[in-house]
């Protein structure tokens, strides 16, 4: 199920389809060419990724085709007869390097390497961009809240406040980043996920009595039953009236499932509402909290050791709130077997040439130490030097490494069968413990060591020589 | 064109769908309810909101169905039977009374009004919030660029740092408020919005030498060339290599374009390319401008007088960067022809019951006065107050006055042909332009009066009254 089914190739900046134009009409788009994908800067402030969207992205390329009226709107646009027959057959049949989902990815590492002829590759630039940016965004934003929320659930509520259709995406990333289940129908068919859900507010008003509107959702509803509480007044109506109704279900021989909080102050009426639970032998009843959570509430929350089970959590999670997009980029490295550059005045800007792999090193401790960029093919560095301070520079001759790239797409078709949204969730929270706890924290966290290695910073610094010279 | 068709009903949080099938067995599910859309506080800590996204919901309300595969798999998900049989010929046939897409809109005034069954409506809550919500975000940031731009061009380039596919509903959003035009090719086709662009530095890269790029470009598109000049160097290789591009398109009876800037400080190049270029006699080659803009940048440049023609916006634009987003709420209003009140210890939180109508004023200069609330039906109010400060009343009975809602849709079916992305910016202009401009500026800007009706006002202190009885 690809939702931009049959459209998938016009989901692109018109300059990708401009230049592919150019290049047919040049006859060099059968040229081959090589792009990397890499970001910059942590969102939120944090120390790490996590890498996310890389079966979605998969499955449109395999749809990365262009209708009959697709081909009619580009006529429109003013693109040539001649560009158009051939875009009428055109799929992608390029190779995809990448890391694993749920990969712990950091700034500066290629965690995607796209090669084919220089169409193929540009064409499909935005829409990677956009799945990956994205995926990968949110993935992360949901690690951050499982780090502090330790084994409680966390349910993903938020598609009534995510940015548009983009709602499916968030979704996907918040189970990779380690988010229990989502409230998304369309996501749980989708990509398989677990669906959960309570009752709104509506429910409890349509029959003006709360009593009566919990009786008879438990009476439908007797063996998941989740009574929202805050309709009237949490303490005085909401709970008490919860009570009453897990007692009759016990009676009919269930047992109350749990109550949620959404609104007034989490801790303090989670703690009056365990205590009120409790007195009536309810203690097995769990309590749900909603209402504006993210990381630092959930960290706040169990620092006051607020007795909640599981957060609802929507908007802060769904469109990534503090810093609501990656600056992931996709740069050319390589045309026609040669590397290629990109140079700024702002040395954090200048591109790493060539065709690459990405290695992680292990310290002593077997956590992870750092990663190198190195040329394909090349040996083992004995150094990785700094991207743009190159002063600083690590001796790794001696550690251990792991490749981090893997072809997952070759000519078009996937290598292997991806992980399930959950399985990729899984493998996040192997590579999170496997990272040293500095790299962690919210607050200015330890900066991971990312480095070229020495082959590669030759590379780079022979062709902006060779720039200078011009 | 419906990106979730044959899904769009399954588009949803799973507590929609429980709901629904509690009152189905409950037999409630042909009682008539009423719903509001609205908001509570302005994103951006701005003054106003700019409405849309409603063409987007309307077309997707007609297709809010279940597919074979819908019903299968809420079958797996433990939905009985015979609320299945009746979901699998399900659709919404009710009725929605809403402003005018572009209509300057406030906190607390009831947008969207829906009406028909409590199964209906409540169906189509979450998939409400997610498209108005979010294009109603988009569209204010956007207008907000368009208040310090001038009539200089405005640009969406950000479809790779959208989220996800919610990157359509962003294009259309920054149309409507007042984006000029959009890289993102498939909004093209589905919204008829004009879609632009330029080039990408993978272009001069793949050349390896820039002045054969720009070339190369220019005899391909002569007529509308753009060329990015901060490649290797903007000063010493980009914009002279521009130049030169320029002359030889002069000799073959065209002029060029525009140059595009895409990092460094943009007030300062700029100010330098227009020296050069008008020192070549290339005054009329424009200047076009990207990297990381927003309003507060654009008023920037235009305060350093930067003689930029227009602006490439991204990120901050299609993700609503600062306040990602909007809080609007769906509340139950009336149910089975009887007012329903949601209660909150936070006054703010208080829900408007009834069947309501929201009403404009004018002041003595015909410029907008204030919003008032309305019980649908009753006579004109002498005073409207304050929403949560009943001491705050203003005198309304003198005042102009004008509906804001309108029926959209009767039956299901819409009751006119909505206007298109580019006439709905039109009348946000024209709506923007009635509003005085206190509530336009950027910091603190002046809170516009929403306010109930007398005769709301006394309904909800009954209800209330009658709560606290009980």
């Amino acid at each position: 199920m690809n939702l931009l089914h049959p459209h998938t190739g016009l989901y692109t900046d018109l300059y990708e389809l401009t230049m592919a134009q150019g290049h047919f009409f040049a006859g060099r788009h059968e040229t081959r060419a090589v792009f990397d994908y890499f970001f910059r800067k942590n969102p939120f402030e944090g120390g790490f990724v996590i890498f996310a969207g890389l079966a979605d992205l998969l499955e449109a390329l395999q749809d990365f085709t262009y209708s009959a009226e697709d081909i009619e709107y580009l006529a429109a646009q003013g693109f040539k007869p001649e560009f158009l027959d051939w875009l009428r057959h055109f799929r992608f049949r390029g190779d995809v390097w990448a890391a694993r989902e749920g990969e712990v990815v950091f700034p500066y590492a290629p965690i995607v390497r796209v090669e084919g002829t220089i169409v193929e590759t540009q064409l499909v630039e935005t829409l990677l961009l956009n799945l990956l940016n994205f995926e990968s965004l949110i993935a992360t934003k949901a690690a951050r809240m499982r780090l502090v929320a330790g084994d409680r659930i966390i349910a993903e509520f938020g598609l009534r406040r995510a940015q548009g259709y983009g709602g499916m995406q968030a979704t996907r990333a918040a189970i990779v980043g380690g988010a229990d289940n989502t409230s998304n129908v369309l996501a749980g068919l989708h990509y398989g996920v677990p669906v959960t859900g309570t009752m709104a507010h509506a429910w409890v008003q349509s029959y003006g009595d709360e009593l009566t509107a919990f009786r008879k959702f438990a009476e439908q509803y007797p063996e998941r039953c989740i009574l929202l509480v805050d309709t009237y007044d949490t303490l005085r109506s909401g709970i008490p009236n919860a009570i009453t109704v897990a007692r009759e279900l016990e009676a009919r021989g269930y047992r109350l499932f749990g109550i949620r909080l959404d609104s007034g102050d989490l801790a303090w009426l989670s703690k009056r509402a365990r205590q009120m639970l409790d007195e009536a032998g309810l203690t097995y009843v769990k309590i749900l909290a909603s209402n504006q959570i993210d990381e630092y509430v959930i960290r706040s929350l169990r620092e006051q050791q607020a007795p909640i089970d599981g957060f609802g959590v929507g908007t802060r999670l769904v469109t990534g709130h503090s810093s609501p997009a990656l600056d992931g980029v996709y740069k050319l490295g390589e045309y026609d077997g040669k590397p290629r550059i990109k140079v700024s005045d702002n040395r954090k800007k200048i591109t790493f040439p060539g065709r690459k792999m990405v290695v992680r090193y292990r310290n002593g401790e077997g956590k992870f130490f750092g990663d190198g960029i190195w040329i394909e093919g090349q040996q083992p560095t004995q150094r990785i030097i700094h991207p743009h301070e190159p002063e600083k520079q690590s001796l790794v001759a001696d550690k251990p490494w792991e490749p981090l790239l893997h072809r997952v797409m070759a000519a078009g078709e996937p290598t292997e069968a991806l992980p399930s949204p959950r399985e990729a969730a899984a493998y996040a929270r192997t590579r999170l413990a496997d990272l040293p706890d500095e790299h962690k924290r919210f607050e200015f966290p330890h900066i991971y060591k990312v480095g070229l290695s020495e082959e590669l910073f030759a590379l780079q610094q022979h062709l902006l020589d060779d720039i200078k010279q011009r």
